[in-house]
């Protein structure tokens, strides 16, 4: 299995506002740290912000920065956010699933629980556990400051 | 995220093969029942007979057949070897891994973690728990006796 980009991302960027969070960032500096074209870290952006994660300003000294406090701010419910419009498996996708065994198919169950217990390990996990001390990603991540 | 197709075939074929699992079935039968294709099932059936859970006949009577105890195979066991050469994300991918935060990124670790969650959880469903006194699933999937 594997993990969206957009999720990946997502996480990312979080990390880069986390470590700057006390400046307003902009998409290009994220983009550029993060390895992303800035189109697919628009996307990413745009659901950040609406999900109340970041706070998007416009204009010349507008960018991006964190909205949440990055010790309350779980890993868990960035992904819950970010894969739950994506199906994990076929019988997972409506109208899209055509497996003809769904109406009797007991694995779909299991691996909904499996599923939750990928995500409440990931619930555990603050973005603060993620920067905090972490004096290697600061040095990758931290930008001057204005 | 999104379980790779190949494992989700898989399982479908076990199902199959531990409904009809006192005869030989074919690919095609299985094919036909679990909605794939000839082609794609041909490679899943090489890694089922690779790893030992079913067994393969060739020749006029050959076909596929379940080597292993459905009440002892788990659907963990299953998932860990077919997922076990997909990378969940790019930092799990080797030299294809351009992301520029894996030296100091604490996110990989905690993804591990929150992954062998998700395994541990089917590691305790058996195949006989998919498919003993499933009933609509037999319907399903049962072949006439030979």
């Amino acid at each position: 299995m594997r993990l969206t980009v957009r999720t990946n991302l997502a996480m990312r960027a979080l990390m880069f506002c986390a470590v700057n969070e006390n400046r307003t960032v902009r998409k290009a500096e994220i983009a550029e740290a993060c390895n992303s074209s800035e189109n697919h870290l628009g996307v990413v952006i745009n659901m950040l912000g609406q999900t109340g994660f970041i706070e998007t300003t416009r204009g010349r000294n507008g960018g991006v920065r964190l909205k949440v406090d990055p010790q309350v701010l779980s890993v868990g419910q960035v992904f819950r956010v970010f894969e739950s419009n994506v199906p994990f498996a076929e019988c997972f996708a409506g109208s899209e699933n055509h497996c003809p065994l769904t109406a009797s198919c007991r694995l779909r169950g299991k691996l909904s629980i499996a599923l939750e217990a990928f995500y409440i390990a990931l619930d555990d996990v603050t973005l603060a556990d993620l920067v905090e001390d972490n004096t290697g990603l600061h040095s990758l991540l931290q930008l001057e400051t204005a």
